[in-house]
């Protein structure tokens, strides 16, 4: 990598992944980890393999799948991304990052450890020396199973700088390869993150032998701009996630930082491999499978960002284009043209238009697509590429289903009675009928779904938006809901060693919202089902090769 | 002022309005206004009066009611807000400003023309020496009106610096008493923003007599991050919207830049007059009249801001608190304790919990919210703070009645025939029914509304969500619609000379969403059927006292 390269390192499945409920599945996982390899990411941080055994998995298939050259897995101009796993410096979480990391062509374990006083005192309970032969150990037990390790001083932008030098210098003679300094709390202004960086790359024994990476958080609305000022000090590789998500005002966004590199390029002089053309892509994966909104005045990727308040005339935006946009929507992949297809296009049209929104579906799969297409083209008027992601979306992603949606009528209104009565085909090939009567008309077609499962849970999130303009536009749900007991949901967290429950996603979209509510809960109780081992094999177990577990049990 | 206090501009009403779909009503602009005055804003920028005569109105309305001491209007530590309109260099915009912000104690006119070479070359088709001359010309006239005169360079990013120091010197000789620099496509780094603010400090004729400004944009997700770099460089007033609404990604937000002054401030050692803790509810007000949702990853005011994952023990984030929070939730008006009130709670109870919310309900509201909080204990089990709020708000801030809801049924389902029934009374007293089959429940709802009301619109936008955690949550429901002719909603736009159609928001809350989407859909219907004068008078006119506008005539 050269020195105008910056290397970006996504942890939109690790760091993102622990916002509130947005837990995701192996097999999001695993399609989101696709799509980041495609578009050009250099590092993917596939998870905290630690957590839980379920999350190992995932990232281990990730390494298998995502980390070795595969058909289609990888831009044919560039390597395989390294696959990176999260561990806390202790045996058994660096034998779990190698694990499931091992399997891929380029590994790294990301260790960390708190350095400032705060976090030494409160969190860790350990004298300041305590914790440098801590680093220095176990970065060395992990620099003896791979090659590639990544060493993070949790809280860094309250730690002491003299301090850290010597915990940075520690860590690279133990064997660290990447230093990544984060700002955990979000505290930092873009002047004191700017000297945090250039007093390690001037303090710290040895850094010339180490990439220097920075990890922002957006607290105070400063993630990006503390990002490009650890750049222009001298870091070359940035963490970021997708949409900014992550724990409290979420990480750095990478559509803002790879946006203002390549939209600034004049001043930064720097490049990254990103295709920003997928941008809009992988930000709207990101939102369906997390369940988290984007707000339409969001950076980059915001409904609105580049929209003009409506009535503009054409030809003056066009005119006028560079006026009031420095950016093409185009660039992220936002096309300025919206219709696409009428009512009589044929099957042939809609896989041409599918396959230039990137969308690859089999012969099945354009055959299942085709049908709804109709069925939609029938109810509505005017069918536009967001109409086809939705309806795309919620055929191709969802999970295994144990309980199958057979029917669904529901009567509601200001009477106060809202009914619901639903059929769902159960894994036992028997249909199961119950009507609920509800406050309101989601809520007794819930519980007329529970009425059926019985399985105890919480629903924590409930969205509905419509993907479209227009008053008969189609209706997007997602849920995020939690099972109310059973240890086999539980995972640990890599900040405070404590457990925490495990939430579930699901997504729906049809033109009737109250059918898309039901598709989208039943979706994540299906999850919760197949992740609880209540019906068949725990959560799509992987095919591990034979003679690729005997290595791992070798190595660990 | 001295020179550590900053002042807030909020230009939510302004800049922040022209965010696509997000118009505003002359009362909730009102409501608005009112609540930042409470909290300390110092400059309100009120609206573009030449945009339109309800624009006008909004404004001189601001002025009378939140511009001059009223009780409960203001802080009663404080003077009352700055009351300031926008303007183009102009006789009709400045005279239209005039018409509307003179009634405040403290008016200011906002005047701009754009100073880069793309916007005079392609949006104005000006000279360089005709745009200064205008400027003389103009802020002149304004000062001849108004004692106070802002001026800002629109596009000053990419303004040639030399050129920017001759206009703004220029402007101040002309009378200009305040210089706001605005980058107006969000294009600028923090370091290039500092320097041009510098620049501006070092080089302007006569800068000394005159408050610099910033206004930044969030294109590149940098607007906090430039404006505190403004404010370094010697800026002491900054423009700001709630939520960072605004055209593409946005306007900086005020809960960011006020929030890092506050939490940073012995690096910035700089005060504003802002009360913080009344953010969380100011941004939740603007979030439900403006229809532009917040996403929970927003910082300061996103739903998981103080959040963290579920299943830590209360007492391990008290013991931990300061280890990963920089703020306190309370600073900015989060409670964290959220259940309030049980099923058996009294009408005093009530009364007393919404005043420490922050609503002053007089008896009949008060009797009304009760009725409504006994009807909502009978269906749901727990009653938070979010369920009070949206049924307070959902009672208060309605429009003015057209026509009312009387009932409404719905059927929907799988088999595909969703159908709705609605009763609407209508200004002629009389009750209309309708039954129509749509391709959703929503769909049928509100084309049976149609059916009744007859007015063509076009529904812009759609959002629902759950404000309570749990299955059996309250609904709330923002359209957005506008009417698919009619000169009369039209307005202009201060940065194009073009017209734009004006959009109407609508607000609804219920247990059933199928209710809360009529309820929301009718309301916006009803602010455009006021607003285009079928029904009554146009949109609440005020009660002018004769003198002033006597007075009003003389000066224009």
């Amino acid at each position: 990598m050269n020195s105008n390269q910056i290397s970006i390192f996504d942890t939109t499945l690790r760091d993102g992944e622990q916002s509130p409920g947005a837990s995701l599945t192996s097999a999001e996982k695993l399609e989101i980890a696709r799509f980041l390899a495609r578009m050009g990411v250099d590092v993917i941080e596939a998870g905290f393999p630690a957590a839980s055994p379920d999350d190992l998995e995932a990232v281990r298939r990730i390494a298998l799948e995502v980390g070795r050259p595969q058909p289609g897995n990888s831009n044919r101009f560039r390597d395989v991304p390294v696959i990176c796993g999260l561990a806390r410096l202790t045996h058994s979480d660096i034998d779990a990052a190698w694990q499931a990391v091992q399997f891929a062509d380029r590994p790294r374990i990301h260790t960390f450890m708190a350095t400032s006083p705060i976090h030494m005192r409160y969190k860790l309970r350990m004298e300041p020396e305590q914790v440098v032969s801590r680093v220095k150990e176990m970065v060395a037990y992990a620099r003896s199973l791979c090659e590639d390790i990544e060493f993070s001083p949790e809280d860094a932008g309250r730690s002491e700088p003299e301090f850290l030098y010597y915990v940075l210098g520690e860590a690279i003679q133990a064997g660290a390869t990447t230093l990544n300094i984060p700002d955990t709390v979000g505290y930092t202004t873009p002047e004191e993150f700017h000297q945090l960086i250039a007093g390690i790359l001037e303090h710290t024994p040895g850094i010339e032998k180490a990439c220097v990476s920075v990890h922002c958080h957006n607290d105070l609305g400063l993630a990006t701009a503390n990002t490009l000022a650890g750049i222009r000090a001298g870091a070359r590789q940035v963490e970021v996630t997708v949409n900014g998500i992550g724990e409290r005002a979420g990480n750095t966004s990478l559509e803002e930082v790879v946006m203002a590199l390549h939209t600034r390029r004049a001043v930064f002089n720097l490049e990254t491999g990103i295709d920003t053309t997928q941008i809009a892509r992988i930000s709207r994966m990101v939102s369906n499978y997390t369940g988290i909104p984007v707000q339409p005045n969001k950076a980059i990727v915001g409904a609105n960002a580049f929209a003009h308040e409506a009535g503009i005339h054409q030809d003056g935006m066009l005119k006028h284009q560079t006026t009031y946009e420095i950016m093409q929507p185009e660039t992220v992949g936002v096309s300025r043209s919206r219709l696409v297809l009428g009512k009589h296009s044929g099957r042939h049209a809609l896989k041409a238009h599918l396959e230039e929104m990137g969308y690859q579906l089999n012969q099945v799969e354009i055959g299942l697509a085709f049908e709804r297409y109709k069925q939609l083209a029938d109810k509505k008027k005017v069918i536009t590429d967001a109409d086809l992601t939705a309806l795309v979306e919620d055929q191709a992603f969802q999970s295994q289903e144990v309980f199958s949606l057979e029917g669904l009528q529901v009567a509601c209104g200001t009477m106060g009675m809202p009914t619901a009565t639903i059929r769902l085909r159960g894994p036992d090939g028997k249909q199961h009928t119950q009507a609920v009567v509800g406050t309101g008309p989601v809520h007794a077609a819930f519980e007329a779904v529970n009425a059926i499962i019985g399985v105890p849970n919480t629903l924590v999130e409930f969205n509905i938006h419509a993907v479209t303009e227009g008053i008969d536009a189609i209706g997007e749900v997602t849920v995020r809901l939690q099972a109310e007991n059973g240890s086999l949901t539980k995972r640990t967290s890599p900040q405070n060693d404590q457990l925490s429950a495990r939430t579930f996603g699901g997504y729906g979209a049809d033109t009737d919202i109250i059918v898309a509510s039901v598709k989208a809960y039943l979706s994540a109780l299906n999850k919760l089902l197949l992740a609880k081992g209540y019906f068949g094999q725990p959560e799509t177990p992987l095919e591990m090769p034979r003679a690729l577990e005997l290595n791992s049990a070798t190595n660990t």
